[in-house]
């Protein structure tokens, strides 16, 4: 096992594993691989729905796209059909539609948080300002809404209408909660469960649909989804505060920056002392920041035992993910899913 | 013929007809009071959907939803379906989504220039900050999304899927052409014509589509909004430099300081000489206005017949309207829908 210690651009030095984020890498690559012509497909919709003649558009949506991201969502609605026994070709187009309701939603997050780099590189926003980032996510959604029109099953069209609904509700839930850094942790899992975990579970859930499968492997679908989007959401918040940059293309303490408050806050708050209270709230709800205060940030965390406390309420979920698939046949798909579950936890080591 | 003379905030006196205002309103309270009963189901429809847990999501939904606003286009779906001879209720539905899709798109505008008043009271944005208008306006679109999948017509999610990625194309398009006072009247078309009249279309052409009525009265409603619409903006554009703040609820000189292009903008400039096309990319595109430069834009539309021939072009667009409802029946929803091109052109004097 070698060890390596490299610092983030805020010099945070951390141990990290390399055969681990190797073997992670490898799990994400051979999940890709086991759909790779249908993701090749859904690229190809992708490109081709987001053309425009106004050139903004595929400008802007191109950057937001093509910027890599993990093509997870996607995926999760390929694979997902993919043990459903599907053969046709319909969950491409809704693979797609996820996808842009994902980019979209990305896009209005950017105009909200300001964070000047997602994914490796400067976000939209930073390129191309507020109004476009606004407008252009409206787009990808009116393109995601005519895709999925043009499947025609008015059972889609109402499951993506009410993630829909879920999304924008959480979002708006956040925004409310997102200056209060004693929100509690179920008024956090709410704003979770809808605003990234409903998008997880619909994707999964379209894989059932559109192969016609019986409520029971919808039902299990989607319970997968929704477990998986909330254990990779946790992980996520935990790696905010100790990923290194090069390997996850996030700064560490973005979220800090941006005054969020995720679990490992929310769980180091309610540990702490009056003392360390005022650290949170001088930091994250005044936005009062100096230089050192990522470090004491994550030393904070690491004394309360609150970010490996977070990883382990993801483990959870991700337990009750696998269980849900226990309905379906063992073979390549299922076990993708399960290695998914893996890739989302093991990312956090 | 009494004419009274009266300052808006930034000192620009104007002639007002005030019969002619009180006409004009007669007119609209006429409308309303046609589909009075419908207009009311709307609202109860429209005050159900928003309503949230999420605190938030009512209270900046309500601000901008109750604020006023005339009602035009869930108007027209009500008065449209009544044309059609339609009994049933799904345009109330309907014509909520249309409405809720005309209220996210105002929040959306709202990041979007920064205006401080609109329909004569705080814009929502101004109140809450650009985070919470982007958030409810997603989640007003969502609603509307629901309310048309519950609707279960294909047919009306392909009219609404079509509008709304024309609308966010048109915004897009907007945007590009924005900081350009050189902008022809041809490209200030397309973006009018995607941007407002669509949804205007759109509201019109599902007054048809609940009652089952054949293809023709499909496209005559269609054209007929498409080309109310166009009247409609053009008419807002050219009051934006001569309304009176209390009839309209909006102050003058509101699209001048936000540095939009509109089309009395792009007459006087093409018909001015170099000092006023350099007086127009100053104030217009570098933004660097002081406090005379109002009255000095308002003094060259007028030398140069920009506002009078904005008016003009609007006047074009209505005869078009009225001409595409020849193929109904005459009767009160005939002559309501051809008593609304008249409120909307009158509007100007």
């Amino acid at each position: 096992m070698v060890k390596t210690t490299r610092g983030g651009t805020v010099s945070i030095a951390k141990p990290v594993n390399d055969d681990r984020a190797r073997n992670t890498r490898a799990t994400l690559d051979r999940l890709h691989a086991l759909v790779a012509a249908d993701l090749q497909a859904v690229n190809r919709v992708i490109l081709e729905r987001m053309h425009s003649p106004v050139a903004l558009i595929p400008q802007l949506a191109g950057h937001i796209i093509a910027s890599g991201g993990k093509r997870i969502r996607p995926m999760l609605t390929l694979i997902a059909a993919r043990l459903c026994g599907y053969r046709g070709r319909r969950h491409v187009d809704l693979a797609a539609c996820v996808e842009f309701i994902h980019t979209a939603t990305l896009l209005h997050d950017d105009v909200v948080d300001e964070s000047d780099l997602r994914r490796g590189s400067a976000t939209a926003n930073a390129l191309w300002g507020n109004k476009a980032s606004v407008l252009v996510g409206d787009f990808l959604f009116s393109r995601s809404f005519r895709l999925m029109v043009e499947d025609g099953s008015l059972k889609v069209l109402d499951i993506l209408a009410d993630a829909s609904s879920v999304i924008a509700e959480g979002e708006v839930l956040q925004l409310t909660t997102a200056n209060d850094v004693g929100t509690d942790e179920e008024a956090y899992m709410a704003v979770i469960s809808a605003k990234t975990a409903k998008l997880f579970a619909a994707a999964c859930r379209l894989g059932a649909v559109v192969a016609d499968r019986p409520a029971a492997e919808e039902s299990a679908l989607q319970s997968y989804g929704q477990n998986l989007g909330i254990a990779f959401q946790l992980v996520d918040d935990a790696l905010d505060y100790s990923a290194r940059e090069v390997e996850l293309g996030k700064r560490v303490g973005d979220d800090f920056r941006d005054g969020k408050i995720t679990l490992p806050v929310v769980l180091a708050y309610r540990r702490g002392n009056e003392d360390e209270r005022r650290f949170w709230r001088r930091t994250l709800e005044d936005r009062d920041q100096d230089n050192h205060d990522l470090a004491e940030a994550i030393r904070l965390l690491n004394a309360h035992g609150a970010l490996g406390n977070t990883v382990d309420r993801a483990r959870h979920y991700a337990a009750v993910a696998r269980d849900a698939l226990a309905i379906f046949e063992d073979g390549e798909p299922k076990n993708a899913l399960s290695e998914l579950l893996d890739f989302v936890v093991e990312r956090a080591h």
